[in-house]
Formats: C-alpha cells, sequence, structure tokens
C-alpha cells in the first residue's frame, strides 16, 4: 500500500464481505465516513432510468451535514422499484443508527446486476462488521476500493495534497469503473474526500467543474448507466477555508481536477477487454465544446477503435470521423498524428512509413492520437479504450 | 437471374474489369445508362470530408438531362485533392464522348480504399468494353450491381412496378454497402432507374422523403462515410407522368419508399461479420423524430449488439439505451419485447424464461426488439446488425 494513498483529516474508511457477491474471497459493502458533519456535493447519471441509490442520494445533497457514504457492489438496486428506494433508505437508516446521526446525512451507492432486489438481510448483516472495521488508514481506504469493485482488476484510488504556508489540506479518491459490463453489470462510482473547508455550493461548483473535465471526457463504449455517481465530501478538518475570491481556491481546483483526472484514467487503463490506452488530443477549433465534440466522436467510433485494436493507424476513419462530428472545419487545414508521426495533412495522405508505424502501436499500450485544426485556439482531450474482440466476448456472454 | 428484375424502359447497365481491384474474377466499373435524357436527383453523404466524385455529382444535379452514372469499386478517390477532382472530371468526359452526350449529364460514384489516386489508364481502358456491354437485361443489371460491390458478398438489386391502368411505370434498383470496412473500404452507393416522368424538383423531392425513411435508418457502425450516395434517375420513357397533385403521385411515392426499404434491408443483411438482423421498433412517443432518436441510440449501442451476438436477452441494456436518448419518457410505462416475449414492462422486469429465449435468439436470424412507449402516438423502426468478434476481428486487421 502506497503511503502516499492517506486519507484527509477526519476521514475512515471499511470494506467487508457480506456476501452479495458470489465470490467470498472478494469484499462487496464499503463504507467512507467523516468524524464531522462535511459539505457534500454529488455528480450523477444524466440516464432517465436511474437506481433506487440514486434517486435517495441525490435528494440528500448539496447538504453542509453529511457523515458516510455506503456503497455495495454486486447488485446495482435498479428497476427496482419503490421497493429499491425503501431498501436504499433502510440501508442508509442502519447506518445512522450505528454512526448516531440522521439519515439523511448517509448517502448511498449500488453497482452491479439490475433487476434484482437487494438482498437486505446480508446487507444488514454486514454493517456491524463494516463499521467496526473503520480505520483512518491508506489500508482502510483500500478495502473501501475493493469493496466498490465489479470487474475491476484493481482497486483505483488517488491523493493530493496542497501546501497553503504551514496548513495542508488533503484531497483522497476512490472509483470503480467502467463500461456497462457482463450481464446488466454497469457503472462508474467515485468518492472524493477533503479536509478542506467549503460550503455546499462551493463543493457542489467545483465537483461539476472538476467531473466534466475528467470523467465526462472517458468513454469504454459510450452507453451511460444507470448509476454513475461521483459524490465530493468536504469536512473542514484541515482548518483551511476555501472561497473563490481567495488565492486558496485555484490550486484546491487544480488539485481536484488532477485528482479527478487520475482517477478517470485509472478508469480507463482498466477498461475490459482493452489492450490499448488512446488519447484523442484535438487542438485549434473554435470553441472548446466544438473540439470536444470532435474529440469524442472520434473516441466513441467503432471503426476507429477496431482499427488501433489492430496497430492499424488508419488516418481515413480517424479524418473521417472528424468529418461526421458535424463541427465546421475546412480539410485543407488538418494536421493528423500518430504516435507523433504525421499521416494527414493538407487534404489528403503525408507519405509514412506504415508498417513501422503499425509495428510501434503494437509495441506501445498508450496511443496518441492528435488532430491540429486551424479554426481557432480551443483544444480538448477524450480517453478512451481500444474495441477488442475480447471486449465483445466479455459482453456477448450470456450468463444471466 | 431472377425475371422480375427487369429495367425499366430505356435503360441499360454493364459492368467489366478494368484492374482497380487485384481479383480478376471481380468487376469494378459499372454504368447505368438512359437512353432519353432523365431527370435526376441525389442525396450525399452529410461528411465534411468527402470525396471528388461527391463534389462532382453534387454540382451536376438536380438535372432534367443526365444520361449516365459511372461507378468503380476498389478505390474511393476521395482525400486526392485536385488531382481526385480532375480525374472525376476526365472519367465523365470519356463516357460522354462514348455516348455522344455533354460531360455534365454524366454522374460518377466511386468506392474503396481512400488516399490513393485512381489508377486512371486502368480506368480509362475499361471505358470502351463498358459501353459495347451495355445491356437493357436483368443480366446487364446484374453486372453493374456487382462491378459497385466492396466488401459485398452479394449483389443487391430490387424491383417495383406500379400499375396505373393499362400503364405500368417500373423503378429498379442497385445498391452496395455497407460499413466503412477494411482498410479505408467505405460507403453505401445506390442507384434507382424509373421509366416514369418527373421533374428534377418532383425527383429530387421524392428521392429525399424516401432515402429518410430507408437508407437513413440502417446503420453497422454509426460511421458515416466520405461517399455515400444515393441516385435516382427518371426517364419517361413509360409517358406516364407523375406531379404532387395527382392520384398518380402517392402509389409512386409507396413504391419508391418500399424499394429503398428493400435495398436499405439487403445492405444490413450482408453486413460483415454480423450474424443477427436486427430491427429496432419503437412506438408511443410523442414524434417520430423522438421515436428515431430512441431506436437510433439503441442500434448504435455496443452493448446491444454485443448482446444480440450472444443471444443475451438482455433487457437491461436495452432500457437504459433508451434512457440515455436524450428523450422524455416514463420508465413505469414501457414495454418491451424480444422476439415477441415481453421482458419488461413497469419499470422491472417480467418474469421470463431468459434460458429459452435465448436458445431461440441464437436459432433466429432476424432479431425484433419492440419498445412501447404510452407518450404519444409516434413511431419509427431502425435496422441494424450485431456485434460480432468477427466484425472486429474484420475490421482491426492492418492490410494497408
Amino acid at each position: 500500500m502506497a503511503n502516499d494513498l492517506q486519507l484527509p483529516r477526519g476521514f475512515q474508511a471499511a470494506g467487508v464481505y457480506c456476501g452479495i457477491k458470489s465470490d467470498p474471497q472478494a469484499l462487496d459493502l464499503s463504507l467512507f465516513v467523516s468524524d464531522l458533519p462535511a459539505s457534500a456535493a454529488g455528480v450523477f447519471t444524466t440516464n432517465r432510468v436511474c437506481g433506487a441509490p440514486v434517486i435517495v442520494s441525490r435528494q440528500r445533497i448539496p447538504s453542509p451535514t453529511v457523515r458516510a457514504v455506503l456503497i455495495n457492489s454486486g447488485n446495482a438496486n435498479a428497476c427496482t422499484g419503490a421497493q429499491g428506494v425503501a431498501d436504499a433508505e433502510a440501508s442508509t437508516a442502519a447506518i445512522a443508527r450505528s454512526l448516531e446521526c440522521v439519515e439523511q446525512d448517509v448517502l448511498v451507492c449500488s453497482t452491479g446486476v439490475i433487476g434484482h432486489p437487494l438482498p437486505m438481510p446480508k446487507l444488514l448483516n454486514g454493517i456491524e462488521p463494516l463499521v467496526n472495521g473503520l480505520e483512518a488508514s491508506p489500508a482502510g481506504l483500500e478495502r473501501a476500493a475493493r469493496g466498490m469493485m465489479t470487474t475491476d482488476t484493481v482497486p483505483k484510488m488517488a491523493h493530493q495534497a496542497i501546501a497553503y504556508g504551514k496548513d495542508t489540506v488533503h484531497l483522497t479518491g476512490a472509483a470503480k469503473g467502467a463500461a456497462m459490463i457482463a450481464p446488466n453489470m454497469a457503472t462508474m462510482l467515485s468518492v472524493v474526500m477533503t479536509d478542506a473547508k467549503l460550503s455546499p455550493q462551493h463543493a457542489d461548483q467545483l465537483l461539476r467543474d472538476a467531473v466534466d473535465l475528467s470523467f465526462n471526457r472517458i468513454s469504454v463504449d459510450g452507453h451511460t448507466s444507470t448509476s454513475d455517481t461521483v459524490l465530493l465530501l468536504a469536512n473542514g478538518a484541515s482548518g483551511v477555508e476555501l472561497t473563490p475570491d481567495t488565492e486558496y481556491w485555484q490550486p484546491f481546483q487544480a488539485a481536484l481536477r488532477a485528482l479527478c483526472r487520475e482517477l478517470a484514467s485509472a478508469i480507463i487503463r482498466d477498461a475490459e477487454g482493452a489492450s490499448h490506452f488512446i488519447t484523442v488530443r484535438v487542438k485549434g477549433l473554435k470553441t472548446e465544446a466544438d473540439a470536444l465534440t470532435v474529440a469524442r466522436t472520434i473516441a466513441n467510433s467503432a471503426l476507429v477503435k477496431t482499427a488501433i485494436a489492430g496497430a492499424d493507424p488508419n488516418w481515413g476513419r480517424i479524418v473521417s470521423a472528424a468529418g461526421y462530428a458535424g463541427i465546421p472545419w475546412d480539410e485543407e487545414r488538418l494536421r493528423l498524428t500518430i504516435q507523433g508521426t504525421e499521416v494527414f495533412r493538407d487534404g489528403g495522405p503525408t507519405p509514412h512509413d506504415g508498417a513501422a508505424l503499425s509495428q510501434r502501436m503494437r509495441a506501445d499500450r498508450d496511443i496518441i492520437l492528435e488532430l491540429t485544426f486551424e479554426e481557432g485556439d480551443a483544444s480538448a482531450d477524450m480517453l478512451t479504450s481500444d474495441l477488442t474482440t475480447e471486449y465483445v466476448r466479455l459482453n456477448a456472454e450470456y450468463t444471466t
């Protein structure tokens, strides 16, 4: 356990196995607790169909008094109707009793199979060992990160420290992801904790900014899950108060963005079936929204993603995906590089050694596609993974 | 050769091998000729990056005097700059000399590898045998349909006849497609011929209507090619004149729609790597545009397409894809059937025998997903194919 993955002051975390997953070696129930009432904000899935925990948690924040986030994996508690909402509420009530706080101050997330009721007796039996297992240590954080995992192969955590004179503010996050995968599994979830002091409104503002620049710029398969949730808890234990009108604001904003980018990138690096981690970098369009639209269209093209799986420097698929993004640009003034090698310029292919470039793409795990337009100064990146036969195999197996 | 695949009166067709493709058993140059000047309209790719033939043909129609459409396969003449446009124009000039018409009355389409100049000597050498091979027979039509093929496994043709008292109007079409496939191959192309008499403006109006209801409602991988083209030629040889204010109009519109749907459906049935032909049928939304958006979102979901490849009746992926389409609907009032079996209703799964349904999906080539909402009376269908490991294998091979 890396020593720098410490929790911010006043936070504890735990993870246990309560029996929702079939594998008793796995963990399936996690808890993040703030010893002090924390300002909390959240960003949730935009899917019209959302899980019961999203319905419940969304009502409770922004709030200045949140104490805990309960997360189970193995069952998403989605498409479960009124019973699902009652179960999500009952789970938070059980945590509230243990922590001696009010139910409204406990948030809840679930990830896993959809359309099946939560196995409540198992979950409720897990509450006591979970609360007893709370630790302010990196080990506690790692267990909590493991309890969120579904088909993830590694737990995902990140930490940032910001020095303000003699004071230090910590930011620590855990995440799970990504892709809606083997039957009805779903969801990316992330919890970010900080000991900075923030109002709920400022927490909300900072979180939306960071999510827009990180989790909203990754895509495995373009399929928005019913349970996606990112939460930020700020408990003020560092004594450092942050408001937009002070010089303390900007470094914190930058650190939160960096932390969210690190977690988002960890999700893509663990995308199922993927053999390459792809950055689509678009420069020189009129607005950032234009640049993001072009980058997203390329990142979601099955033809671009299969080409990269095959180590094929297929400039035609990349340029034509940019062409149907619906954004105005001039074909004669686009330059495209793959791994730094120019492959397209002035409306046609640049002479290049395709076989050598293919060999490099096969050897490199990280692939960078860079498109430079001459329409303006705005740029944006999207992160994605390649589309392999393994992805199709994983997602085509009928296992319900 | 089916006898009913006859050409409309006053049309001839031919296909030859001129050496653009490496396989001398294949055909790679096709010609459709109207003996009389024909009203012509076209619908072209919306991709900003478009092939030289699209640039040239788009300028020449709508027109009342078109005589011919020249099509080559094996080379898309796209991303080839000013030389590409000059080559496309020179090809049409060569046909015009042979047919003794003006260059402006010849249209041109190309499909195949992009970024390589057209091999003009080969193409020009093919013109004389091509023109000499023109026939008004079903065999001529089939050779022309074969000369358009790239990775298609079968030629695609369709015919409709409309009886107006003692007069008969014929509509005959050929198509190739679909998916942007093995390195830089692309494109769906279709030529539809009729002996009805139509003004260029009416031809344009009818073609846009029919394309919107047919070719624009299919998707293999959501990747819009640089060369997609559908052309309609109406030479009036039947003596039947069609205008919107007569009762002759509607049966012709219906026949043209049916013909385009048949060709579009043939393209999807020949989609590379596909093992299932999928109809996504959406009913009960407020507008047809809403219904089409939901159907298109489901048809483009990699997770839905891999589930069907795996014969997995995965209602969760279908419902959640409908959920992120951006269209308002009530989760409690959606009913979903797969192959007629209800799998979702009232916000949750309907009890059903998943293993039996999976077995049926594995056995059936045609899969019908039907979503019935209760928001309004509008409906729309999308046709697509499943996403198989074979699709990924075909598209991930580096062969340039």
